[in-house]
């Protein structure tokens, strides 16, 4: 998508380890104008599938999540990475998350993923595919479908399209900007037609 | 706002301790199109205000926050409770928070509040205001002032109003619900013309 790609190019910044900072538009300033936009191409790109609730993850999928919710008039849910008081009974699953070298815990309380749903999935990045896999478990949890992912910024060259498709194979994964690399504070995008 | 309450009163649950749960439509899952409706009613609200940015804090104010960014035509930052490693300078300050019972920081990038900027903050409750006021006083840290405060709902009887008006007299308060009592399971709200 070419007004995300120039805006990558105009504001984001290559940080050491393979990290993308754009906390100047997605992560924690965020322009309205173009997630709305973002949110628009998901519609488009998943059309023809039959969505009936997107699942994102706090706190900075939510913003494309709820503009695509929005646009397809279907509930959006985010996964906690901490149970609140007022949540009973809730899926979990680990994440291993690359920025943050960690493992974390996401939940969902079992009142928001139903057997027999159709989940659109969507994140702001999609790089080893950690977090992305686990939302899918917790659906898998619930016995819901996920009808595929839909990603802000895909860093190509950290494996998580593959692991995707190892896991769930023939799960539809779409990135709206995909990056071939960050090397030498450069940034390189996928060529059209990979 | 009519539409808002009805949503509450078909929703929302009475938990002991004075706390409503509407995680079927804010706080888990949420209402996109009653946040877009919401949005309108806070941008009609502030008409009559200069407002360059939004500021809230993660997670449940970023919906409400980012639809009223779309239809403002504003940059919306939302506060972050942890400082993430790509973060390099931030105005910071604690908060007591009334549902989890403990003391927390929030954070704004140094980049992201700048002086003279007029700020509208947006949040899905109103307690005893002690987040608004932290905002606030990130907000007052980078010399940007805050033209208003506007929540989804109010929980009338916890004092946030009251609290907003002696730290910082004039300053505007709205809500879009506001609620009087929760005793014995019952919601009730504010009467019109107070």
């Amino acid at each position: 998508m070419k007004e995300l790609e120039e805006r990558i190019i105009k504001d984001g910044k290559c940080l050491s380890g393979g990290i993308l900072k754009v906390d100047n538009f997605i992560n924690h300033q965020m322009d309205s104008q173009l997630m709305f936009s973002c949110a628009a191409e998901f519609m488009r790109l998943f059309a023809d599938k039959k969505i009936d609730k997107i699942l994102t993850i706090e706190a900075s999928g939510i913003a494309p999540a709820v503009f695509a919710g929005y646009l397809m008039r279907v509930p959006v849910v985010f996964a906690k990475k901490a149970v609140p008081k007022t949540m009973k009974d809730a899926f979990a699953t680990e994440v291993q998350s690359f920025t943050k070298q960690r493992t974390y815990t996401v939940f969902v309380s079992k009142e928001y993923l139903n057997a027999g749903e159709h989940i659109l999935v969507i994140d702001d990045f999609l790089a080893c595919g950690n977090a992305s896999l686990a939302l899918a478990e917790l659906c898998s949890q619930a016995g819901a479908t996920v009808e595929g992912f839909g990603f802000l910024i895909e860093k190509a060259f950290q494996g998580g399209r593959a692991s995707i498709a190892k896991n769930m194979p023939g799960t539809r994964v779409e990135s709206l900007a995909a990056i071939s690399s960050l090397d030498n504070g450069k940034i390189e995008f996928v060529k059209e037609g990979r």
